[in-house]
């Protein structure tokens, strides 16, 4: 079964749950298909050497990622900051937006470049307090791909609780747009 | 005339606004005022030595606030992540809720103890790409004070151009979450 849905089903061995999503880790990560021009995001660019590095996968048809924020990304002390968890939405979402027009157009999953998405529009419900010190899970849901726009849709879970909620909408990047790479 | 109404009405002397902003900057912000337990924050506490420090100010019944990315708080190269803009309107946000809800009651806008607020949701909409370099001015309305939650719709400029607006719903912390302090 898969990770996101056995915790839905109220599995509780979190600790087996995070070997699957270390081995997972092994794979390429959405991130790691972008071409280097579009790699230099502080929330998920592989070359970027002060951000976040959110790597993001497919878990069958819903896309999954696990981030560990820093002691210091806090809100209050013990819990994370409201902007650690928009940004990691975000980030993301934008990575699943690329693996989704990327498997729509065709492309196996493992095979970049990936096409690079922005964007549009996002909302984040604060569900309960995230606490510090725990490893994120992000799992989101394509809710539509038409043309270049994606929306997506991610909770985020410390341990097995539902934290937040997001929804966002992406927008490809034109071509023209790409930095010299 | 205010500064964001000014921007408003086309005015383009960028310079002279920013010593306005400065001046500005010599009064206490909303978040100096908030109890030492309270100024943590990653994106705006005076105590967090790795945050982005978020400041604000009452200007009219409107509140604002200037922030600088770091080089490395990029999307792509030139143009500020998403997950900066979402994370400094939430910040800016809850700062305005607790100097609304400290106004609503009476308080002397320069004394606090503030009322410490949480995000209960947070809409971004990009409406442009964020340049990279430049100084970024939030200006918010206070859009409702009821009870422990505040409404705030927030607007963010880079020099004079409109490329992001949020609009957040945020809940004041009961006292007894209170961090030792």
């Amino acid at each position: 079964m898969p990770i996101l849905a056995r915790i839905r089903a109220g599995v509780r061995d979190f600790a087996a749950i995070r070997l699957e999503v270390k081995a997972m880790h092994e794979r390429p990560a959405f991130q790691d298909l972008y071409p280097d021009g579009w790699s230099h995001c502080y929330g998920c660019g592989r070359l970027n050497d002060h951000g976040l590095r959110v790597r993001s996968f497919w878990e069958g048809d819903e896309t999954v990622a696990e981030v560990v924020p820093r002691p210091y990304h806090m809100a209050i002390p013990g819990f994370v900051y409201g902007g650690f968890v928009a940004s990691v939405i975000d980030c993301h979402s934008t990575g699943s937006a690329a693996a989704a027009a990327h498997r729509a157009n065709g492309g196996a999953p493992d095979s970049g470049p990936y096409p690079r998405f922005l964007t549009g529009t996002l909302k984040v419900e604060y569900l309960a307090p995230t606490p510090l010190g725990v490893p994120l899970l992000l799992r989101s849901r394509i809710l539509e791909v038409k043309g270049r726009k994606v929306t997506v849709a991610t909770q985020l879970f410390a341990n097995e609780k539902l934290c937040a909620k997001g929804e966002a909408i992406l927008i490809q990047v034109p071509e023209s747009f790409a930095p010299g790479s």
